[in-house]
């Protein structure tokens, strides 16, 4: 696997759909339009348009999974996974990233005008859910001609929709591949989500979600992602990159930064409000919470599932144990849907998603490859 | 073990001491003076003063451990712990509970008045760390005229306690019984308090500390005791309590409260504040971060150590994991310590050192019977 080849310069580009009248229908009762979808195309699609492969973001992602924006010196979030012959081969197959709606990296959000008051949503954006941001993406996937994908994708919230993908439109999806996700939030990681909701909406700048146009509440997104950060490593992980190492050569005995991990925090606090809405972090973290497709629901009843899994976890991810995914490969054997489940010995916690890529690209790789010979 | 048995109204007395000029040093290099404790005592001392047990209390605990204060319908925290007949068997042993300095619960802390300026210390409090508590408990000691402790125990910071008063006392220390505790900091406790601190000073009722005559910062310090009691229990514990039940029929498809979890978290934040003190909070969850009694400093160089160990651990608890506990027993046997380990195989997570009773109960009193029988 040559890490190395890049893409090269890429760039992010915008569908929009469900124009008044034909707003799209969300899952709350609600209704959602224009939607634009902010999308990356890597690679061609063949003349039999049977090569595309749908890689779909986790909660804070967005839509430029790789090669490099012109000026950026890093490339997208999924770099060493999309490209010239990684694990998935641009020079094979067609590679779509499709940003999420509800988020604030150009798809319709919270943050995006109301055209009914053109102003910012604000929370006056309806609640959206796993099952809307794949209504949505389902739009740009008939947009680009294509019938059935090869494959869907993705990490985390990404393997949400991954799932969301099969049960909404299960003859669509030829493979099935989610990483280190979940068919449902446990009760942990909803508190873990409204810990951080609850410390965006107190912080007094975040003015009942109308902050636009002023600050935005930075010291309670910030907040909210110190906690997001500690859930993503794991023990082992920030032991061997932190440990007790301190910043200078003794205690403040005060309350300034010790710790490097406290300085860590901090850091990754304060550039992640640069960067992203706090409205947002409210929306998708709920669309999260309210997904569930335990009991049955993966599968739409009474319907022969041809869709083929990967199922990927990892073995110090505490965020989305290794059960979770054993829950979905339960439901895979229930309703006799071929498939695969991998555990990968990874140190990284949830971050491996992003960081262990040799032993990921090899199963993806492999996997994918199957797939497509024997279309 | 009866655990109905109770020791009927207790209450708390306080002992004052290091008044000016005879402030106590602190590991810090600064002072404090004078020093009251919060402190209560149940059963009888005996005339050889061999029978004293202290018990220390975790992070946001009192001297209250034990019956019930007058007009309360709730007993002291570990009551099912310490009473006659139970595991800290009140007709046999005079059992001391000792409130920690900077704490909010009638000993010295942040909140109290600064004799030098006649207002609350507010951060011009100095910094304390576990050491400087154990040097004020053995003012205490000495005060209640007790040469040798038959045991000290405690859990979590408690059992950071006992360590620190063999390490610092070991003459005076006959068991120790540590429970669910650790011999320093992991990063990922040190991040945890971290985001604590962080949410309880991003709130602008902190006012840099000097908040006392108006309100306290609320919304920060909730935020705080939320992420605390998520690490409190264990994912386990959660799908048990609150599996993905709702309040009410239906998901809101808004910010309230929809998953009974976010209602329990939000319940226990907003208590909180109402019982502690936002300082209190920050200068004793840096001192728990600042303990560290690694690496050969749990027992004082070449000195023969005869203080006897029970440590004991709870499977699920992942804040302050079994691993942590082993590691305590590896330092005793590098330096021949006698020792015994256990793991209790429950599901409460951290919480389980005040949940977990029955064989918690049943491996103290044998330990303590044993070690009394023999003295």
């Amino acid at each position: 696997m040559d890490k190395h080849k890049s893409l090269g310069i890429t760039q992010t580009k915008y569908y929009t759909f469900a124009e008044t009248p034909n707003e799209m229908p969300l899952e709350s009762g609600g209704k959602l339009g224009p939607i634009t979808l902010a999308y990356e195309t890597y690679g061609e699609l063949n003349a039999e348009k049977n090569n595309a492969v749908l890689v779909l973001h986790a909660f804070s992602g967005d839509a430029h999974a790789a090669g490099f924006h012109k000026g950026d010196d890093k490339p997208g979030w999924w770099d060493d996974m999309v490209g010239p012959g990684k694990a998935f081969d641009t020079k094979k197959y067609f590679v779509i990233c499709s940003n999420c709606i509800g988020g604030c990296k150009g798809s319709t959000g919270p943050s995006s005008i109301n055209p009914k008051t053109g102003k910012p949503y604000a929370i006056d954006f309806p609640m959206i859910t796993i099952v809307d941001m794949v209504n949505a993406q389902r739009q740009l996937i008939d947009h680009l001609g294509i019938k059935k994908l090869l494959a869907v994708s993705g990490g985390s919230m990404g393997g949400m929709q991954v799932l969301q993908w099969v049960a909404s439109y299960p003859d669509m999806v030829c493979c099935a591949i989610p990483i280190a996700t979940t068919l449902k939030h446990s009760p942990q990681q909803i508190a873990f989500d409204e810990v951080g909701r609850q410390a965006v909406m107190a912080d007094p700048d975040w003015r009942q979600g109308n902050y636009y146009g002023h600050k935005q509440p930075e010291r309670g997104l910030a907040i909210a992602r110190m906690i997001g950060h500690i859930t993503y490593m794991s023990d082992e992980s920030m032991e061997e990159k932190f440990s007790r190492k301190l910043k200078d050569s003794n205690y403040s005995f005060s309350f300034k930064t010790d710790f490097e991990v406290e300085g860590y925090l901090r850091y990754r606090g304060d550039s992640f409000v640069k960067r992203f809405d706090a409205n947002s972090y409210l929306y998708i973290t709920k669309a999260m919470d309210y997904f569930d497709l335990s009991g049955g629901k993966l599968f739409p009843a009474g319907r022969k599932i041809n869709t083929r899994f990967l199922v990927i976890a990892f073995k110090s991810d505490w965020l989305y144990p290794a059960y979770q995914s054993k829950e979905i490969v339960h439901e895979l054997k229930i309703r006799r849907v071929e498939g695969t489940y991998c555990e990968i010995p990874s140190t990284y916690g949830h971050d491996a998603f992003l960081l262990e890529i040799d032993e990921q690209a090899h199963l993806i790789s492999h996997f994918l490859n199957t797939a497509y010979e024997n279309l």
